[in-house]
């Protein structure tokens, strides 16, 4: 793996220099644990003109389960009362001779931001932007593939609820089940709180789990994720209880999963992520349910369960194979209920298949 | 509770206008959930010159089980796609005629901070620092009274875990269970990802759950803490598994134990953050543990895990009554495992009998 995290500060210290700077100061922690192998809490990279420096705020933690960092790369561990480790990294830089240091500006506080200024003064401080995010979007194989595990836990999570008894137990308690289940399988923990959705909940987007009891004849949503060595999935399905769904149940189902499926079928390399919004949006919007939608039809997942790019009617860009991201277009009828339909797909090109989904669970519309 | 809130933002309303700002951006989720009652995803707080309002990513999310705003304020729902809330303040400030604007410079980045200032170009923005902050440092006894339920509800999971089976089950299963038994019993949900460490990895600040399983002759330590309407408190304890404890678990013990009584009793209003470190660390110091003490010997509570007062050797300033703080310092002898007692109190006068405990479950070392 080694090779993999020199690769990616090669990259960056290429797009860097071209940017005018001769290092840069990486603090998020998903893009330091991106070109690190792991982001110790509070450390920061620097991204020097010869080597690299791994700056913690203390001995690493060596604990079990740990990422550990790359091993090519030096670790620095600050003393216990030597602060902010950005503030000691742009020292460090300083000492090192460089003039310059690219920061990331959308991370970093203005007042972090005053205090490497202030640490460092001869040091002129450039913003380093969303370089290592642009970096992230599109994923190796090593990283689809902690991706697909993730996802085959979730399923098996998911899959394991679906055979228990559910109608009289509350969301909290189906959303912790199903967060043991995901660690039972091997995941680092949920990738995102999971939500549980009934009744008038379901279809709600980012539900937090409540006391409500699932009852006959409700809607049942269910979106979850597992965490597996740091990358994050993400799955959503929306299940009848009961024998018989009701017709309007059965109408706003169809209805999601059609916009669900045209919003995977836009996924291809080349494809404007508007369009795929617009693909998925369409189908709700010409059946009456343009008010009220969510803002995103689905968004980039890696390191973060959030990631770019976002699929939404503003966004600029286009696809590239190998990006993985979600497509979840909900209704939600307020005091009825509602529905969403939640997958992780690889972006692939159509002579490899075409879109390769992660999360395999059916999108039949299932009476529990 | 209307007034409550009402009064909290006279308060920095003063504080703010004594700095020179006629109006304040309050950005940090925590800060805002004080002033407004609640903090929907993104939403800031804009503290104007007569008005005070609640700019909102989106229409507040009225589900079942979410703190609701202070019904006093008024709301100001964004279109999905406005963007940043605290750039839309900021220009709702500027159309106001404010012409300075206290942001919180320690919260906002310098790329939110900069689209603030090109949104609204004729507001000079001052730095608000931490006023809120400190405001939040003494608790009145309605918040106590949510840390307090917050304590008996970690009490109650503790308790119960404690008269199950522990030998062979995981540490990780063991954390679940005690997350599900929080919520049983009433948490809003985990106060922090909850810790048990076992064998080698017992006394570990902050310990992530492992898959090792808890064997005879193990020092188990568990620290969990509940969220009651926001408000988070913690509790940590270590047991020995068996019968009878090896006599270097019981000197352990009893060393971590007088280092955490010494704190305890060093709590009082008007003694220095420092000091109460220091009774708890000469304990552990001179018994020969000077190298590897955790940096701190406890800190703050409140809608945060981890707030001001910080209790370490640097700490400034001095305790006030009512407030609330853990004590929990610990030993970890690496490869063997440690001890570590964390109780959350709160300081009060001795006149009304001194410290108070919130968090009762019994400091005896226990053989499981």
């Amino acid at each position: 793996m080694s090779e993999v995290y020199a690769a990616r500060r090669t990259r960056l210290r290429d797009c860097c220099n071209a940017g005018g700077s001769a290092a840069a100061l990486v603090s998020r922690p998903a893009n330091v644990r991106y070109l690190a192998g792991a982001a110790p809490r509070g450390a920061v990279l620097l991204l020097g003109e010869t080597e690299d420096l791994l700056v913690c705020a203390g001995p690493t933690d060596d604990g079990p389960g740990q990422a550990r960092p790359d091993e090519a790369l030096r670790v620095h561990a600050l003393s216990p009362h030597a602060g902010d480790p950005a503030v000691a990294a742009a020292g460090l830089a300083a000492e090192r001779g460089t003039d310059s240091l690219a920061v990331e500006e959308h991370h970093l506080t203005v007042a972090r931001h005053r205090a490497i200024g202030s640490a460092a003064p001869r040091l002129r401080l450039a913003d380093l932007a969303c370089a290592v995010e642009q970096l992230r979007v599109v994923k190796d194989e090593e990283e689809i593939s902690c991706l697909r595990i993730g996802a085959e836990i979730a399923d098996q999570a998911l899959g394991e609820l679906l055979e228990s008894i559910l109608v009289g137990r509350t969301e909290r308690h189906l959303a912790l089940e199903l967060e043991r289940r995901l660690v039972d399988h091997g995941a680092d923990g949920p990738a995102f709180p999971t939500s549980v959705a009934a009744g008038p909940n379901a279809g709600r987007r980012s539900h937090r789990p409540t006391d409500r009891r699932v009852e006959e004849g409700d809607f049942l949503s269910v979106c979850l994720g597992a965490a597996y060595r740091g990358y994050r999935c993400e799955i959503g399905r929306t299940f009848v209880i009961g024998t018989t769904p009701a017709d309007w149940q059965i109408e706003l189902y169809d209805l999601v999963f059609a916009a669900q499926r045209a919003g995977r079928e836009a996924l291809r390399p080349g494809a404007a992520c508007r369009d795929v919004d617009r693909a998925a949006r369409q189908v709700l919007d010409s059946a009456g349910y343009a008010e009220g939608l969510p803002p995103l039809v689905g968004h980039g997942v890696g390191l973060e369960i959030d990631e770019d790019p976002q699929l939404s009617p503003a966004a600029m860009g286009k696809l590239d194979a190998c990006v993985p991201v979600t497509v979840e277009p909900g209704v939600h009828l307020p005091g009825r209920g509602g529905v969403r339909i939640d997958d992780t797909l690889v972006v692939r090109p159509e002579a490899d298949g075409g879109p390769e989904l992660l999360t395999i669970t059916t999108k039949e519309l299932l009476a529990l």
